[in-house]
């Protein structure tokens, strides 16, 4: 087929006479599928049952330095997890707090500590008149939900395939003493898949901040998620990277296994520097007696170290590989070479980012909808919840079935299709 | 032996010279033990142990509704553990929210979110220019610690075997704007063991406060904690209450199992009115995807309902209720008539409080320490860490064997007395 900006009305109009007959016919089925958000699939949880056995009644509860689990104390985690979770990451133990059952309340409470109490003796940024976070987007919606309910302004960065526009981020962090922080996803980022280059890490190390109080939020929350065993990316350990550049203090580092172990039950860490682990403990301390060390304990138990991890991974590889290809796979068939869409090939991560003709996405995702199958929200990948081109979606392959994700991914490209020959005819 | 103040110098002076030769005996014994806070047993955590088993790789992981617990979701808890919570404190289902491995992190966040959102739509308090919370002591130093680290000023509510100095209570939050909160323990009370009678009760939910975002912080921390099967003091529910008075916002109440499972790997709940868990969960919905919903589904597994909890509360009280015996006879054999400690005989919970002569608390902790048994550092139990009379000392019996306990009071009454010789003799 030719591009669609090539046609005639009287072809587009064909088209889209046809496209309307199919989606009818889709509709008939009555499909009932939810792809809006990145969550692991049945089978994968499955494979992560003997979590379930790996402590039982007749366990040693305690630490390998001796510390009783079951009872309160030890703030920061116990030793064997924080080496796991270190491992993850390629840091030391002593760079990292392991806390509860997800990284996403430890990054709240990072940004809420920091509005009250500011950032290692700063001023608290709830007393200052304007605190601003920078936004590579598309990106997290849940950073910019937390970052929104502070009421932080969110400066949008466009990103690439090398990660976010770094010449934009080294201007305003440097220019501007407004600019706190600034989130990051550096591996097989939300949505697009992309993993940040040497380069760009070692511009974000180098970085010259107007504010002392600065922070990198590096959400590194595929470390461990490669899709392929002979092809994944390598993110360079930025903590080690803001040591060489002088800039020990510049970032917290997040970590989980919420898609390793289970999503809501797994084990999570923060890692940085001495002074900014003190500066959170001393926080903690008031906050908890101790997270979970009877679940940091357990995912010991059964991952024993990293490669038990990088060998679970490839197991759900195997699982998530093929849904990935299926959904690439039709993307390329039906909308190759149509010029109204455009879509990452990541290797690894959650999801695959799609970007639709300018002005098109809303409609398409409420195609979809209408059709049974629901995507996450158009321009929830944006500050503010607003795509400027109304134009990305992110497409979670993880969580339906194979067959589920052929049936969903078909009506997607239906769906792109018909919402841009109407587009088009609108401007003719 | 006669009251101490009765006593001549001379008499004094005999006393002091052989409690310093006894103090240099046990001194010789090097103790090395800690009864500084309040943590379950090895015992008592052994007896939890079934736990363990309560979920294996063959279980079903599933809700009674049907949710896959090992997935994201459900920020509010699984709907059989919001049962069993609320049977933990005579309450509705529909009231809790169920959240993470204890209830210390919800109080926590409950005054970080007022701070910074205000509660229910109020003012955030950082924006004001005082908030103050009302402290009734001796009390839980936790507590005080969150009030003391968001900057808010405490007000000392003596304590009575009946619950707060309601008149104080009544006359303070009605005329003043700036209290926004009080901490309570309600029943069997950290560290007096006091169970706030049904007219304090009342008299809390007929408040009538100056300001609309008052808010009663109830940690119902020892709700099923019983000593004695036969003699369980009785609270009454607060939640029906302020409900019957007109006041259903008025209260938020704290549960969790920390020392009916384990102390860091319980669940936790907050209980409250309907406007009041709507606020609660926008902010939580931020804040995670979700707490630990397999350990929620693990607890309930395991205890199934409230007799399960109820029967395995009599087992601990079978270990605990010895030590707290022991501890008593040795008060009342070693300091009973001689007019220089009192102390309370409490039916539940964690802790005696002891009330030493005034001046004497700190010197008292000191000499314990010097001979190897370290208790809560006195004042710990009032605001700020000063009691204003330097007398009250919280006495935790939970943790130690009872062997132990039995040395440590030992040691602890001879420092009582050693110390109590010195002040009269100080005052002549």
């Amino acid at each position: 087929m030719k591009p669609f900006r090539e046609m005639t009305k009287a072809e587009l109009l064909e088209q889209k006479d046809e496209l309307e007959r199919a989606f009818g016919v889709v509709k008939e089925k009555k499909l009932s599928l939810d792809m809006s958000r990145g969550k692991p699939s049945v089978a994968q949880l499955e494979m992560g049952m003997g979590l379930m056995d790996a402590l039982n009644s007749s366990s040693s509860m305690k630490t390998a330095t001796g510390t009783d689990t079951r009872n309160y104390g030890l703030v920061d985690g116990i030793p064997e997890a924080k080496q796991l979770m270190a491992d993850m990451i390629q840091t030391k133990p002593e760079n990292v707090i392991v806390c509860g059952n997800a990284s996403l309340p430890i990054m709240f409470d990072m940004v809420s500590r920091s509005m009250t109490h500011g950032v290692v003796g700063a001023t608290p940024w709830c007393k200052l008149e304007k605190v601003k976070f920078l936004c590579p987007a598309p990106g997290y919606d849940r950073h910019f939900a937390i970052t929104q309910y502070f009421g932080i302004e969110m400066i949008t960065i466009p990103m690439t395939p090398q990660g976010p526009d770094m010449a934009l981020v080294e201007e305003l962090v440097s220019k501007d003493a407004a600019v706190k922080g600034i989130w990051c996803v550096p591996k097989y980022s939300n949505p697009q898949g992309y993993t940040y280059s040497d380069e760009t890490v070692r511009r974000f190390a180098a970085l010259k901040p107007a504010a002392e109080d600065f922070r990198i939020f590096w959400d590194n929350a595929y470390a461990v998620h490669d899709l392929y065993e002979d092809r994944a990316d390598h993110l360079l350990d930025i903590l080690s990277e803001c040591e060489k550049a002088g800039n020990p203090d510049m970032v917290y580092e997040f970590v989980s296994t919420s898609k390793v172990s289970f999503a809501g039950s797994g084990i999570a860490a923060v890692a940085s520097s001495r002074a900014n682990l003190e500066w959170i403990k001393k926080s903690m301390s008031v906050q908890t007696i101790g997270y979970d060390k009877i679940n940091q304990l357990r995912h010991v138990a059964y991952f024993k170290d990293i490669q038990g991890i990088r060998a679970q991974m490839m197991r759900h590889a195997n699982i998530l590989r093929p849904k990935f290809e299926a959904v690439l796979r039709v993307l390329e068939d039906e909308l190759g070479g149509l010029g109204i869409g455009e879509w990452t090939k990541p290797n690894g991560g959650y999801f695959i980012s799609f970007d639709a003709m300018e002005g098109c996405a809303k409609e398409i995702v409420a195609k979809c909808k209408e059709a049974g199958v629901v995507l996450t929200g158009a321009g929830a990948t944006f500050p503010y919840g607003k795509d400027p081109k109304d134009s990305n979606i992110r497409i979670a392959p993880s969580f339906p079935t194979p067959e589920e994700m052929a049936q969903a991914t078909d009506l997607f490209v239906l769906c792109v299709k018909l919402v841009s020959v109407n587009k088009l005819l609108e401007s003719m």
